[in-house]
């Protein structure tokens, strides 16, 4: 995606790509002063911009609380106001599948909290075009093996039975059946219908092997391959990311895919999401020549009085040890909006202004970014959110708009 | 307002007053489970209730920001489904005059942040009339002297021009001018005819004495009269307060007023609201006989992370040392939406269910209030909110709704 852009006061706008052309009708539209007459007049100027990064994303966890459609849309036109770039779905967990799929129906029909609240694949299709339009990527995930509780109320074969210990738990994807992974691909199938996106994030965070350990299945088929527990994650990895490839998608992990699989052979382009320690982990994935993205600090329930965007605003996802190299790899970053706190009723004002301070993080020269200098411009620019119809809390205590 | 009932599960409701049969039936609706095939059934049950304490309050400002009458209005349909009682509306500060009067209109046209954002005669009377019919009183504050920059906009006459260090600056309203006075009756007046509640909120919070006391002109005041500085807020009280009692209002006042003027003689009935430095606070003000309610540590803009409900629930108003009679002038507590940080988009799930934790502590026995017994319980009236359409927030982290 390139998006460079040039624009001028009076109306010109120049750029090599449609993005760039969308980014700089942003801008133009940014330059706009209302006059007390009703005109609105344009800032003599002239600007030649690009992003910083060119990963700029958002993520929405639609299964811990579902996020109907129409929320979706204004969050999406939220970003293309804030020149953000990639929203990204996290469609299932534990928690529910709202997703209607055609060959699976019974996911959502069991997974569901309920069935007005689940997406249907023309929704999801309305939702991709959509972003499409305003220079938006959306890139799915159906988190496995771990997260995947909502799967088991229709599939259990899929699932582990963990026993001892977690006798009656239900634990991550069985990754020694040759029929979950047939499961995959004939879903995966579906899903690559609809998401033209090159990327796929396949999740695999938080994988706990305890359960897998604990079954004796599991335990006899280690044997019978002269495996071992250890091997039990990459089993479940190798195969899935190879049909996953096999079907035309690049991919994105959760950091600890990388990190606890480091003999794993990642095909090329594969990006990691970095959610904690990062200072480490950005030092170590880079190093191995990884490509990252930043959300340590970047998980917008969590919540502190005032003006908190400021903490979001100072977090930069360079700001490790690391050689010039390493810092390349850092392609960007993305908000994520974990849904266990967020609803259909405050997903807009908790993801509206605090995610302008980090899209300007990830847009602008770091040496330009400062949290004095950036308070009345995010003041004015949540106005201009607000006039634009996005349902924005207050920035800064007080009270322009 | 005598809201005690009794409620059986087969129908029954009965109480002594018109507001005892409004929270019956609340508790009834509350009573009803919906059935897989679309029948409501009762619980079989017999309810003899009655609130712990008589003033339970929710506190708007709507003057840092501005928040739309429906708004408004699904606020106090969400009170009445809490059992909460009392609307108490902070309707001007310095920052905006929302309120359109007949009587001196040129004071939310200055004051107003544009005209849009105003309410309007009508719009009160609804407000009010929409809060009766569900047992809600309106008690407004017009805060007095302090907070009144925007009143200042349109009438600078009654400000007090400070001096000094302080030039430039327009202080609280002058309390040495007849005009001033003049100017209040004629606008409260006015205000009494559109908000029938026996009691009005006088403001009188951090009053800085600094501004009068570098006007020379209050100087010049003071020695014709043989008062000193430490006289004048209660030159401004007395007068006001007198005027105020004169319309037939009860009186309410933020606590500074009680605490900083120990000497004047307030109408049998004021209130004082509490909210800092509570344990104090309340020891004293009890001690001399006055009623309080608690606002210390109930605002709402206050936010933590995840589920923050717990530590509004625990907030007692009666912890503090003092003896059986003291604690009698404990009749109540309220929420306070201090709109820095609160507009038209986030109002509602801020303060719902939130809110839920502060109504259940002013309603219930204080031996039956337990964070653990009430997590579910919350849950499930909060799902019986949305259910109802109050945008709430997810209250619990997980999600039953």
């Amino acid at each position: 995606m390139d998006e460079s852009y040039y624009v001028r006061g009076d109306g010109v706008v120049r750029a090599d790509s449609i993005w760039g052309i969308l980014r700089g009708l942003e801008t133009f539209v940014q330059l706009l002063v209302p006059m007390s007459n009703g005109l609105l007049l344009t800032r003599r100027t002239e600007i030649y911009d690009q992003p910083r990064f060119k990963y700029r994303g958002l993520m929405l966890d639609s299964a811990r609380h579902f996020v109907s459609k129409a929320k979706i849309l204004q969050l999406i036109e939220g970003m293309a106001y804030n020149k953000l770039n990639v929203f990204h779905w996290h469609m299932t967990d534990d928690s529910a599948f709202p997703y209607v799929s055609s060959v699976f129906p019974e996911l959502s029909a069991k997974g569901a909290y309920r069935p007005e609240l689940t997406y249907s694949k023309a929704d999801v299709l309305e939702v991709v075009k959509f972003a499409r339009m305003r220079g938006v990527r959306v890139v799915p995930e159906f988190d496995t093996p771990a997260h995947t509780a909502s799967w088991g109320a229709s599939h259990p074969e899929i699932m582990t039975k963990c026993a001892g210990k977690f006798e009656g738990q239900i634990g991550p994807l069985n990754p020694t059946k040759e029929s979950t992974f047939d499961f995959l691909y004939k879903l995966f199938s579906e899903i690559k219908t609809l998401f033209p996106d090159k990327y796929l994030h396949l999740g695999v965070d938080e994988v706990d092997s305890a359960c897998w350990e604990s079954n004796a299945d599991i335990q006899d088929y280690l044997k019978a391959h002269g495996l071992d527990n250890g091997d039990l994650p990459y089993r479940y990895l190798e195969r899935y990311s190879a049909n996953i490839s096999a079907m035309g998608w690049l991919q994105m992990v959760w950091q600890e895919a990388m990190i606890e699989n480091s003999y794993m052979e990642w095909p090329k382009g594969t990006i990691a999401q970095v959610w904690f320690d990062y200072k480490k982990t950005m030092a170590t994935l880079t190093k191995k020549g990884h490509d990252v993205i930043m959300s340590d600090g970047w998980y917008l329930y969590v919540l502190d009085t005032g003006a908190d965007w400021e903490k979001l605003y100072n977090v930069e996802p360079t700001d490790f040890n690391g050689n010039k190299a390493q810092k390349a790899h850092v392609i960007g970053g993305e908000a994520c909006l974990w849904s266990e706190w967020i609803n259909e009723h405050n997903v807009l004002p908790t993801t509206f202004p605090r995610v302008s301070a980090i899209a300007e993080r990830l847009w602008s020269p770091v040496e330009e970014l400062s949290v004095d200098e950036a308070r009345l411009r995010l003041e004015e620019h949540n106005c201009r959110l607000m006039a634009r119809g996005i349902e924005a809390r207050p920035a800064n205590g007080f009270g322009l708009c």
